[in-house]
């Protein structure tokens, strides 16, 4: 996330642009799904109270829109040089994540933004690296990968855990207003000072340390980029297609969970996790399988510090101008253990510059216990 | 734990096995313990209400009885080859800890069982270890080991913890139907989630990556094994007499910690980990004294694991056999940080593969704290 | 701290000391502020309840006077050769703090006191030494320093730590006359535990192992060093004074802090640890501007152990005498989260032996973090 990828560019042709768009959503399966974006905006309006129906079109919906938005911004990343290319990177990347997050924000949705945010990051921390792991692991004996950045990104984690803890921590469990007043201010204050080391961070790790963090510079070569006019509408038209079924996807969340029997703290951290980060994941695994750890404990780490310094500070700050009170930062008990330990967790694996097949099923494992443990907590919890 | 150790085999005639083993006994002090298995016994039937004694008593008489069950197995271990024989000692090499946690289980005192899986696991992970550095470093200035063992065991320890910390940290504090079923079935739940992680170690350790492990393969040359007939032997009437001890020791243990004033978390954590692992520390400060510390470490990090990931598991699921009621994986709070504790500081302490006389010094004190602690908390809790 | 440093001799003659005296007053600005400790006495008398003069006069009186103490202890380490020296510095090095708790203990303000010490090991572990890395890498492009000071010294805090921990996690929330009994007896065992680790810890790295330290042992050579005679007596003069200013900071820190709207526990971690420990963080980031890493590490951590291994326990054990009831160590759970949290980002950040600016810009954050989070807390809290 925090570098840019240069890649080979096609033709600058817009009519060429659209056929190597149709061309691509013909020859990848995933994007077929396109074809329930118009079903679920039609069902909404024949069938609102359709709630299982409206969340599983809209879920299933959304996965083949990240798609394509990240291959947009990469495109746009990848014209535009490697700094300002990294700057788009590391604030778009998880421009799903976000919409949907902002759509929660606007219907008050406090619980279900902040459970997908620590989702987000312990789905990532946790899931994406570790199957990285275990299916490169699979492919290769042993993999080696540079570990500057892996080292960075966790210290990065690190430093957003502690902030996202700190609050929740201090805090006295009364609800006074004293106290409440005490974390809204400090979650505003957190929220500056996180999106101000993540700018920090980018400095360092693209103007003046870049050169020990070139090891995540794999191109995927064989990838062709996107035109800049084509990137950049595509960029556009999916980001309003991504907000319009994110609002179905909310409204019907609540409800399709009780008939599903799934809790909300499931729904929040695993399903909604899962369904903003698919495009993401797809990447990562498919470089583990090509011997390229370097760019998949990047991609993973990267996405996790990108929505805990870049992306849950800023709707901290949305919150005042577009929800209907002000959004702070602390979080639940549970919330709070999971993010520690998954972000002790991919500090300590990654620590060696070196992976096993055991090691990715080490973590994955440590996600199957979060995913149970929230799977079968009752309902009224979280 | 995880490598089998080829040895020198004994001459296979059974009467010179038997000579073997009285010839042994003979040798080696502790086994003059041995005299104590029937005065046990008899107390119990002709004094069956004098707690402290019989307490006494079935403490020392179980020490020697688990040293010939540990040479026992890897007498078995050593015959049957590498792989065979790493499986046994990965399954028996905690035989007296599981005999004994299942005495207190089939008496469904599911307080003390676990207090004692949480207290072998400190002792091995912070004892065990801390000496072997400890007389290890007093006899040679610097030593170094193998560190992937290592790594590995503090891995699987660590997704241990987790795995055991998620119930307590997530459950709500409420006793209610609702809560006690969910920590039930998140306790079965993960105790599948354990031996499968377990086993996957095992493959990982003893087949697909092997090589990596070689370092702890040390071979107790002297030792001479015992011939086939007479270990399986032994293992038989030997853990038929240690279940016999144990329902003994079981039955006083609360009334003569009362006597004695221990308190009972004192007995559970530091009494029961020490008797039960009393043969297992011997061995491991031996090998540290002939600066073999990849044995050392082996024995102790490896022994913590197997508690954690096989014994715990295995004595849930056989509650649902055996015990009054099921038994969940809730952990007191302070067993918990314990072990959070035991697993972050043997895992900083094996990082670097070097160890000097001090840090053996530090780890021994953790454990010096908590002991302490134990010891001087009022009787009530726990 | 642990190693003493052999430096240049000035002249014997004592006339010549008092002169080397005042020429490093007059040309040391911040020794200027040694007109101060006159005034604060004076002003004691004259207006003893102008709280919130008293309180900036005494704060701005300490500074000057603890930058003596901690030249003529250095100057008496000097004299003294390698071992005795190393001892001095590693007893005298945190007097100022110690004076200063001291006077709160004498008091009875034991909340004042745990803050005190709290807050100087969090603010030596992070402050102390995120700016020495900010500072240092500004200046430097990359830096390397001796790792195995660095490791000696987290372990030490990492002890110290858990010591000060298990208290406050094991003890029963209520606060029963056995709970508060309970609490008592293991604090003075701790202490005594305490104090006996960091007597080892001063063998260890002084005598049986000190060829692994001598990195950290870089002379300031351009450091003139005191005759013995000048050290002694500016030491007994110096302590004497920085006594008596305490007194008048401790009476005044309660009403001041009402007055200029700060949270008691804000001057309790901060104000106080910044007033004890400036001479020492112009070392430590003067050091750093050398490119003296080792150097800067070994005060900022060496500090730190100290205050945790030495003044912490040996207050307890004052308590007993000069304090109007026996001091425990239970932690308010604010503190105790950030005394782990700072040992676990000083025991990560040291570990690889390199620095750039933006580790120390992260290890900085998290100390704004927690500084901005006391700054907020209600008054009410800690």
């Amino acid at each position: 996330m925090f570098t840019a990828r240069p890649t080979r560019l096609a033709d600058q042709d817009p009519e060429a642009g659209v056929f190597l768009l149709l061309h691509e959503i013909r020859h990848t399966p995933l994007l077929w799904l396109l074809a329930l974006v118009p079903v679920v905006l039609i069902a909404r309006i024949v069938a609102p109270d359709a709630h299982t129906l409206l969340f599983v079109l809209s879920v299933a919906a959304i996965v083949p829109l990240a798609a394509l938005l990240s291959r947009a911004t990469e495109s746009v990343a990848a014209k535009t040089g490697d700094t300002i290319g990294g700057l788009l990177n590391a604030t778009l990347g998880n421009l799903t994540e976000l919409i949907i997050a902002l759509a929660a924000l606007r219907a008050g949705q406090y619980v279900l933004v902040k459970a997908s945010i620590a989702g987000a990051i312990v789905t990532n921390a946790l899931f994406m690296l570790g199957v990285s792991f275990l299916y490169g692991g699979l492919k290769h004996h042993v993999q080696e990968y540079n570990r500057n950045n892996a080292r960075l990104q966790a210290g990065l984690l690190f430093l957003a855990t502690i902030a996202l803890l700190v609050p929740s921590v201090l805090a006295e469990p009364t609800g006074s207003a004293a106290n409440a007043r005490f974390t809204q201010t400090l979650s505003l204050g957190l929220s500056v000072l996180l999106i101000v080391t993540y700018a920090l961070g980018l400095l360092f790790s693209l103007k003046t340390h870049r050169e020990f963090f070139t090891g995540a510079d794999h191109t995927e070569g064989e990838e062709v980029q996107w035109p800049l006019a084509l990137a950049l509408t595509t960029l556009a038209v999916v980001t309003v297609l991504v907000a319009l079924i994110s609002e179905v996807f909310v409204e019907s969340v609540q409800q399709a969970a009780t008939t599903l029997g799934l809790s909300p703290a499931f729904v929040g951290f695993i399903v909604v996790a899962l369904v903003g980060g698919a495009a993401e994941m797809v990447s990562a695994w498919s470089a583990a399988g090509k011997n390229r750890l370097d760019l998949s404990v990047g991609i993973a780490l990267g996405s996790a510090v990108q929505i805990a310094l870049f992306v849950a500070p800023v709707l901290v700050l949305l919150s005042y101008v577009m929800g209907p009170t002000p959004m702070d930062l602390e979080f639940w008990r549970g919330a709070m253990a999971m993010m520690i330990i998954a972000t002790m967790t991919a500090s300590l694996v990654t620590n060696t510059g070196r992976s096993a097949w055991f090691i990715g099923m080490l973590v994955v494992m440590i996600y199957v216990v979060f995913a149970l443990t929230l799977y079968l907590l009752p309902p009224r919890v979280s």
